[in-house]
């Protein structure tokens, strides 16, 4: 499944990256252009919703090319890939705070609402009604609210003050550039894919399979483990790094032209790990607010086991689709 | 597994009802003077093992010999077996409060140290240390702590006003005549156990299909469903009584001489839910004692939280062993 096409594996390898970092680039500008018209960068705020796709668009070819020029390193003009993917990164990440602190916020208001078994603002009452809010739930989602929304506004000023600096300009000139002539390593270009491109990518796999072999994998498994609900600082860490080196290995194979359905339900796993972690997290912080009422307190302790909770899901789907157990056929209905 | 051992199907409804509850009479005789001698009566107080034990072997013969009077209600002496089978529940019941506070207690406090990554005192230390308790999680504990002895406490001295009762001393005569010679309805006593005692206890399988038919098992076979967090005063009770229906039914195999493993170990998933259910409620209850610090009522939400996991991964264990299903065999090690 993950095996790359075998149509490629006959051009040069300069052939096959050179194309899939041209469409990217095409995607790129695409991107930059749909932000533009939006009217994002101006007046209508952060809750403009063609500015996220763009900007999410951007992210996403941004975060592609990088990591081409990154495995595929040695078959690009390394000066200049490297200055390139550095840009890039910095691009990315920083457009990528906003959305973040958005996502996070809608996750734990959703949970709050799911667990006191009222609808969220927007979706249809479930049969047979149910309780609203508790007091503390709607104080601990007014805290919530508050202090994302101005971890978002000012993740939202960072993203436009980017996009409009010399040194966002500089990067849409450099991938303008990409999108008509690829710099490659005239030498390492003119081999074939089977050569050089495949051997390359077999290092990206070979990252990603040490780092899942030192998952606890064979934990995960066991539904209601309660293992993510101990309080440990570090335990994160490796699913994070194998979600990273994940996408890595994803770019790869689809510069390849390989199937990547099952590397993207296991890194959506794998996102929905770092989002629920990441919602954990700010549920605890928020409960360090001085002077919060008991009831709000509470509320915010739950919410966090809530989103622990989630991140042991997360590991338990991840396992199911990287070992490939059919956990549906395993259960019966 | 749960068909009757074809062993006594041939002797009379009597022989094997008259059978069983003298073991149970005699069991119940046997627990009563472990429970004199061990001196818990007295001043031994609440944690003196040998009375814990002997009050636990004293329920568990009290439950099984009201459940097969209730069951076999037509194969006995019915206005006398009504009337010890009340006074047979007063004393269970009665019994039983002091336990349930006890493991209450234990539970909540193995959880917060499980939570913090440290052991409950007692247990050794985890590989790689562990954080301590954090000042939230020990004040939980302590007012826990504190409120839960108390229950105890209370309970504790209710056994020993019902054990030093005359409203006992009649229960346990009326038990010492069931050790020698059990009160039968000639005539039903005289049928076979295929015509008598087996159609009685179809009536309490069928009773407990019925009920688990209305549990929304199909969801439960799905880990991490999250529905056992959603605020519904109302969503345990069919599974408590599904318990309650188990172990009328696995009384009533037990003295057909039937195999009742299985009922055992799904009996054991529901006495989990129900345990940690109360734990949970105990804990919200905690939570609102008036002028306690915002960090303990965070602990004592996480705590509720990990709770109703617990029950959700108690549905999934009961589902599974329900219909049989190998889960360790259905995932990969």
């Amino acid at each position: 499944m993950d095996r790359p096409n075998p149509d490629h594996l006959t051009g040069t390898a300069g052939d096959v990256l050179g194309a899939y970092l041209r469409s990217q680039a095409t995607a790129f500008l695409r991107a930059l252009r749909l932000y533009e018209d939006s009217g994002a960068h101006g007046a209508n705020g952060p809750d403009a919703p063609e500015g996220h796709d763009a900007t999410r668009s951007l992210r996403g070819a941004a975060r592609r090319i990088a990591s081409s020029l990154a495995t595929f390193r040695p078959v690009t003009e390394t000066s200049w890939a490297d200055a390139l993917r550095t840009e890039l990164v910095w691009l990315s990440s920083t457009l990528a705070d906003e959305h973040a602190y958005g996502t996070r916020l809608t996750r734990l208001i959703d949970a709050l609402h799911r667990l006191a078994g009222t609808p969220a603002p927007g979706l249809p009452a479930p049969r047979g009604g149910g309780s609203s809010l508790t007091v503390g739930s709607a104080r601990a989602g007014a805290l919530l609210e508050r202090q994302l929304t101005l971890a978002r506004t000012r993740a939202h000023t960072a993203s436009l003050q980017a996009l409009g600096s010399s040194r966002f300009h500089a990067v849409a000139d450099a991938v303008a550039v990409l999108a008509s002539e690829v710099p490659l390593d005239a030498v390492a270009a003119a081999g074939r894919v089977g050569d050089v491109l495949v051997p390359l990518s077999a290092v990206a796999e070979d990252r990603l399979t040490a780092a899942v072999a030192d998952l606890p994998l064979s934990r995960a498994s066991h539904p209601y483990n309660a293992d993510a609900l101990v309080a440990d600082a570090h335990q994160d860490a490796p699913w994070h790094d194998v979600r990273r080196l994940l996408r890595v290995h994803r770019y790869a194979q689809e510069a390849l032209g390989a199937d990547v359905a099952r590397l993207e339900a296991a890194g959506e796993a794998l996102d929905r790990h770092r989002d629920a972690a990441e919602a954990a997290a700010a549920s605890a912080t928020a409960a360090r607010t001085p002077r919060i009422a008991p009831a709000t307190a509470y509320a915010l302790g739950v919410l966090h086991a809530d989103q622990r909770h989630e991140v042991e899901a997360a590991r338990f789907a991840f396992h199911h689709i990287w070992l490939r157990t059919p956990v549906a056929a395993a259960l019966p209905s």
